[in-house]
């Protein structure tokens, strides 16, 4: 399927100069969301994925269909003070200033095999932060999923060694 | 299945006398959020859904794999400035203040079935905003999915007449 006609492009968002890749016409066709979640879940289907981790938001648009088709649990990676219980933290760089990410400290037990999705890997910061903040969880980062790359940015060289996968290349 | 064993009661969350319905429990249990998807399915699966809908952020979680399940589409509700192309918005009120919800104008053709999903229905504010947010799309508002309702708040009677589901109710 040519996922990249169901993606839209509109420039000057969220700022002049920046081309933005709308997803929402991606989402609103049913053959192109079900394609996604299909290919997503013949990845990572042999990998025997415990828990499939989605980052707040449009991370988590990938993240429970994927760990319903996976059998697997589902894990929001969240902006600070929206998870209720224990967390760990890890802040991150942005062009201006800093954020931050939050998860559960017992999201997971020790030892699980954990898959990160989101919907776009730009220069890799927010997915960098989520692979150090899951340190301290003592589990395993079996790979990333992303629905779209945004090669030229380089984002892929800050992640830590494991499978990354990509379904559409810009 | 007993949905409230894996829902965790967290108390003073956000503030100080709110008991806080935590359902990150519920989604890291690969049954539990199994459940929630496939009793989703089967209430809606006679219903001829075009789009579900759903609403920032925890909507999202539901809303995609529903999507995925009724060979639907799936559009996102979220507050304002995310979304990159021309938009209806709808305010409402919140406890202090006031918030603001959008949708693509171009989201869904006119007569198309339509279904609202999110995590909890409250005091009703966000799910009647988003009732009227989807107003100038002339389609049919089929129903509501609700994982969670606290039904003393009485949200249920700020919605418009139409099929609400609710799974757990507190």
């Amino acid at each position: 399927m040519d996922l990249k006609s169901l993606i839209r492009d509109i420039p000057d968002f969220p700022k002049s100069g920046i081309l933005f890749r709308d997803i929402t016409t991606l989402l609103q066709n049913p053959e192109g969301l079900r394609y996604v979640i299909d290919r997503f879940t013949e990845i990572f289907a042999e990998q025997s994925i415990d828990y499939v981790l989605g980052i707040e938001s449009r991370g988590f648009l990938f993240g429970t269909p994927l760990a319903y088709n996976l059998g697997a649990g589902f894990v929001p990676v969240r902006k600070p003070g929206k998870l209720p219980g224990a967390v760990h933290g890890q802040d991150y760089e942005l062009e201006y200033g800093t954020d931050r990410l939050e998860i559960h400290q017992d999201a997971c037990p020790q030892g699980s095999r954990l898959l990160i999705v989101d919907d776009l890997l730009a220069t890799g910061g927010t997915a960098a932060a989520t692979a150090k903040l899951i340190e301290p969880l003592a589990c395993t980062l079996v790979g990333f999923g992303f629905l779209v790359e945004l090669s030229g940015l380089a984002g892929r060289q800050k992640l830590p060694e494991c499978d990354i996968n990509v379904l559409v290349e810009y």
